[in-house]
């Protein structure tokens, strides 16, 4: 907590209403399956029915005859460069080549003139397979003589990790208990309301793709080096869109397809994925075997960790690497112990792949964690909220990976749960089958590396304001994917330069007319992308103050702005409008503009691999949960959830509490209903959103949103992460809850009805 | 001439395709009344079949009842703020009030799902009118007890003009010959392929209006004061515009009424004139009665000169005060006399609206001065092209009405007409029928005074570099109406940063996103706007040399860049890539922008009205006409034209040549065949593309374009106009050739084959 953090500011810390709602309310908004550009076709691709096969022959004659077909492609028609997230591992290619990899692959693609006429050339494409085994089972992936899904990664290892800080078994042997539990973690997606979809337009040698995009940047660099366009060749323009929660972070087949039809026919081309091939392309949470050991003293100080992971990468790496790094190099933050031993393994199957989703690799270890910490605490008749406030980080200290955490109100956040869940009437005391379960988490604030190899800023933003002094313009590559950053990104405008929200107008998140951002995850946006337009709004309020002295014949540092008053501290007679100065401005020195950019400073990363956690700082949070059990039926109900967030500053208490609210439940539904099931086959079997069942606004519980005050030194005016944090506790704490409930251990995800009930009927046998 | 007119630039002076010409030439391009907007409506407005009436009541209940109609809408549903261009004359407003000025004056207006719905709602339309006399006639509308058209013009004047320099009366008691002839100019209008169309859209409390516009800058600060809007609130985005002439330098009600009607209905409104309502609209050239007294010495010196003018405003006065005054103060322009007076009057009639046009006041009293210019050298004995060479202009010269002239190549054009057209050869010696002729012409380089009052630079442009350095991007407010503006602009920047012409994109008028610029008019936009883009290009070449210095470890004052390359000037060994060099930029520092603007200096006009002929530079035009006369028939037919421009530097030749001869084929029409008529009601006969005669393909001459080497020192990089210019000296010339031709002078424009024929007849009875 720092003075500055009580600081009265003008337009930030205000929940001024989203500057996208008229347009979303009234539908005016369009997202990219909206979008209709003169001329265009629709794109439509035909997938796989095999988990793996060897392409022998595909016939596209009968197709290409049908009335009103444009164009049938197979890999035959397009670049076979292969891609990917890291140049190593580059294993994707826009349409599969020999072999297809998993049910749902992309095999050809069709455009017509509408979507009608494209279905049914799909169906007269003939492809000639022949089916070849599949590994289905990560557990199995790795043993001799499985089928290879990559020739290139021998025994499915999709990557093999082991670090060793301290000397774990040293610590193990000086603890009071040690012990090993494991945990399985499910295969979930993340089911935004909007399946991925985009128009590709080539025209006089340009690409220009509008797209729902996490990162209209990121897709450029990827997209022009697929097709071996120069970059500035390549224009991504991010459309509206419904949600991405990291399966939209990298280009899919709707960018990749179109691109290539729309250079094939010279007309536009959209794809717009239906559920099913969301789910194909999924890109989700990785289900996690997890085996944890954790040695702690008898006063419940954790001595070690010991974490070993194999992971369900499925088909392909995208950014799988990074989710196995992430799963073991989070593990260390919120609690400070200094001996881990983390081994990791992601492997390949026939399954789509998986990568990032809200979270990242962090939010099934710490369900892991959170688990265990409250197995101990009662070996130990330890209160469980004592265990972790024993272990609890403090502000400016480093991990025993080396992450450097600044600010931290973690114990002030366990200590508010503490008291707002009434925990200390209820822990133990509630009626059967009602119970109360804490889990805790911390999050990145912006990832200390770029996504890919660049020395570009991570940020950078241009403020330029009207010539009559009324409005700000704000450009910047940040991505409004729906959590509200353009609004947030707008209000920090109108701090720094002294104006109101109401004055700024955003253009964001468009290759050609913002400059460079790495987009939307990590939840980087508001510390980074903040920095920038912070940076680049001082420059505009400086080169304000310096001609208002002039004009008021004052010294420049007795100057401010406030909400558009441009006045002389002490002499409250003498004032300017903030149009006045501006218009100035532009009268003697033309058009008047800001710059800004970021790039994280030099942050930790001495360790190989634990570098994917790095931040320039950190947010923590305490959850707790209550829940009633219907022993019967195993049906768990959640009725109040309690979450005390350490974000540093609010810029919009509105969008925040949103936020804290929307990834509680969407770890809700990862805790309780969601789990992608598949046929021996590797065919899915509830790719739809019948069966693959998210919560609903019926299903979700009471939510006390509080914070903690804090201020982080390392972001602009204080802030840090809220966007992803909120995930990490829930799993565990509705675990930890319903133990307090029925009594009943919970190791595997999700924590649906039949596995409670079953572990009644098991508690029952053994009583 | 001067040495830097050598400089072998690098982009600037090629003749580079227009940057929309794929987009023009493919139909991609589209224009105001292309654009479809959801929701949209269509607006038509019902406009006075009487000349002069007073409103007495208008039913709209009928065509409110039609199904389809969103809105009907009379002067007493929309703001009755009146509008004009001279605040002191604001007398026009978006509907009619209480009497109609002029057939086809705004009256009523609907908005419907469609164009049929449309037209037959305004037909449901009752109103009554009390029919008033008219005044259609200019040379008597002064008179006492003639019909007011507006109440505070007293006798119908709407601006009388003396101005007296020098003493002309005695110059001409000095002279050796001192003649007097009166002239008659045309009603001609712009004939824009286009019509005028706008949509306007009102969301959030914002009006948006896609327009035909010459000047979206301009039509925002008119359109935010007639509805009370801030400035900021009201965004004006240019189409595609398919020319403009002078015709869309105003707001029409295009865009006043279809931002009523979408202020109304809450839904966007699409209006789109139809060819008649362009003649309604007009604000094309004013028929001038000229009367012109010149005195010279026995050698052909000009001693002084008096001009009378009577000129047919029409109904309203739009930009017709600018028109006036132009008439007189381009005639001391391109000839050096000492003595001058110059008495105007601007008089209001029941006619269509007179402004701007191409060449604005000044192409007629140049007819009248090169014609009486021609009658002196007869009676002198002289050579018409030595008595112009007497009298030319020199460079570095200011005029009588203090028109400072910097570069001048008048006497350089004179002599290369002269020898490329055979003059010596052929004048005076041509077949029967057959005659040649001389006319010439100046004009300014954008006018040195705002269009409205503001201290807002005249032009301001930004640039901003790609973080791969392989584009940039320039903003600009600038128009490209067609004349190619957005094409040397960037050549400009181009040249001005270093790069090449392909890697330059333009973003240009929308008041949202580009700076303040005046816009297209009084051929500004090349050294005004061009101003700006060099400073920007400046401002980022300072910067990318200051970098690479660094990086090449050499002074910044030996680093240059072109086309690209970056490099140490006598070291060829050390060259970076422009592209390398800005990405670094980037990297270390962030966007790389570059902003520029232009405001003249404080230019002549020390004399008051005379101001309005003040610019930074002007130009030299002699034209030579070769015709060949029936005389049977009285019909002309012009064989071959050769022009000589004086425009200082040429950025794009193809543009330029391309510009030349469009002014000239526009004066060939006003020379030859185009007048709007009227009946003795008032209403026009031929406002229609059959009757009122534009020169096609077929009618137009072999052209001969040439330039003379010429540098201009207020221009960027030399430049000056040459978007007007040419349509001075075609009419002149012409009437010129024809006396050459057949021995007969003709006054009255255009110079028909009737009048031919008659003044054939009447040279005959002379005879």
């Amino acid at each position: 907590m720092s003075e500055t953090s009580t600081k009265d500011f003008s337009v930030i810390g205000k929940s001024v209403p989203k500057i996208d709602a008229r347009d979303k309310v009234t539908g005016r908004a369009k997202y990219a399956g909206d979008l209709k550009v003169p001329g265009m076709l629709i794109g439509k691709i035909l997938r796989s029915p095999h988990a793996h096969a060897r392409i022998l022959n595909i016939n596209t004659s009968k197709a290409m005859e049908l009335p009103g077909v444009a164009a049938v492609i197979t890999a035959r028609d397009v670049p076979s460069t292969f891609y990917g997230i890291s140049p190593a591992r580059y294993d994707e290619t826009i349409l599969a080549i020999e072999k297809v990899l998993q049910v749902g692959d992309k095999v050809a693609a069709v455009a017509a003139v509408d979507e009608e006429t494209a279905v049914k050339a799909l169906a007269l494409i003939d492809v000639e397979y022949e089916v070849l085994p599949a590994v289905l089972d990560p557990l199995r992936a790795m043993d001799e003589g499985q089928p290879q899904v990559h020739p290139q990664y021998e025994r499915n290892i999709s990557v093999e990790i082991h670090q060793d800080f301290g000397d774990v078994e040293k610590a193990f042997r000086e603890s009071y208990v040690v012990r090993t539990d494991c945990f399985q973690g499910n295969r979930a997606t993340h089911v935004p309301m909007e399946p991925h979809a985009a128009i590709s337009k080539w025209e006089n040698g340009k690409l220009t793709i509008w797209s729902s995009s996490q990162s209209p940047h990121y897709f450029q660099y990827h997209i022009s080096r697929v097709f071996g366009l120069k970059m500035g060749d390549v224009r991504v323009i991010k459309a509206f869109v419904g949600g991405g929660f990291g399966g939209k972070l990298e280009p899919s087949a709707a960018e990749y397809v179109s691109a290539a039809l729309a250079m094939k026919t010279g007309r536009p081309v959209k794809i717009v994925f239906d559920r099913k091939e969301v789910f194909f392309h999924n890109r989700g949470r990785h289900a996690q075997h997890i085996e944890l050991t954790t040695g702690v003293t008898k006063e419940g100080k954790i001595l070690g960790v010991h974490a070993k992971f194999i992971i369900d990468g499925g088909s392909y790496t995208s950014l799988g690497i990074a989710s196995a790094y992430y799963a073991g190099a989070m593990l260390p933050l919120i609690y400070d112990f200094d001996h881990f031993k983390f081994d990791g393994l992601r492997v390949h199957t026939n399954l789509p792949s998986c990568a990032a989703q809200r979270g990242h690799g962090a939010p099934q270890p710490r369900f892991a964690f959170e688990s265990q910490l409250d197995m101990i605490a009662k070996e130990l008749g330890m209160d469980p909220i004592e265990i972790r406030k024993v272990n609890a980080r403090q502000p400016n200290t480093t991990t025993l990976n080396d992450l450097k955490v600044n600010s931290c109100e973690f114990t002030a956040c366990l200590d508010k749960a503490t008291e707002i869940s009434d925990w200390a009437g209820k822990k133990g005391k509630l009626p059967p089958g009602q119970g109360i379960g804490i889990g805790c988490g911390g999050f990145i604030t912006g990832a200390g590396y770029p996504i890919y190899r660049t020395r570009l800023p991570h940020a950078s933003a241009v403020i330029k304001i009207s010539e009559q002094g009324d409005t700000a313009t704000l450009y910047i590559g940040a991505v409004d994917i729906g959590q509200g950053s353009d609004t947030i990104l707008a209000q920090m405008a109108a701090e720094a330069v002294g104006i109101n929200y109401e004055d700024v107008r955003i253009v964001s998140a468009d290759t050609e007319t913002t400059p460079h951002d790495f987009g939307a995850y990590a939840s980087r946006q508001t510390l980074m992308s903040g920095h920038a337009v912070k940076q680049a709004g001082d420059e505009i309020r400086r080169q304000i103050i310096e001609l208002a002295a002039d004009l008021l014949e004052a010294n420049a540092a007795d100057v401010d702005i406030d909400r558009r008053v441009v006045f002389v501290k002490g002499s409250p007679e003498k004032t300017l409008t903030f149009e006045n100065v501006a218009n100035e401005f532009f009268i003697r020195k033309g058009p008047l503009v800001g710059k800004g950019s970021y790039a994280p400073p030099k942050l930790g990363g001495k360790f190989k691999g634990a570098a994917v956690g790095t931040s320039p700082a950190y947010s923590f949070a305490a959850q707790i949960s209550q829940v009633e059990v219907d022993e019967e039926t195993g049906q768990v109900m959640v009725t109040k959830v309690w979450d005390v967030h350490d974000c540093g500053t609010v810029i919009n208490p509105s969008l925040l509490h949103g936020q804290v609210e929307g990834a509680l439940f969407m770890g809700m539904g990862e805790a309780m209903y969601e789990q992608v099931v598949f046929d021996d086959k590797g065919k899915p079997l509830n790719a739809n959103l019948g069966e693959y069942r998210v919560p609903t606004a019926l299903d979700v519980p009471e939510v006390i949103s509080e914070l903690v005050d804090s201020y982080e030194p390392a972001g602009p005016w204080g802030v840090k992460e809220v966007g992803e944090g909120a995930t990490l506790p829930t799993m565990g704490s509705y675990a930890n809850a319903i133990y307090d409930a029925i009594g009943v251990r919970l190791y595997d995800l999700p924590l649906t009805p039949e596995k409670v009930w079953r572990a009644i009927q098991d508690r029952k046998k053994l009583l």
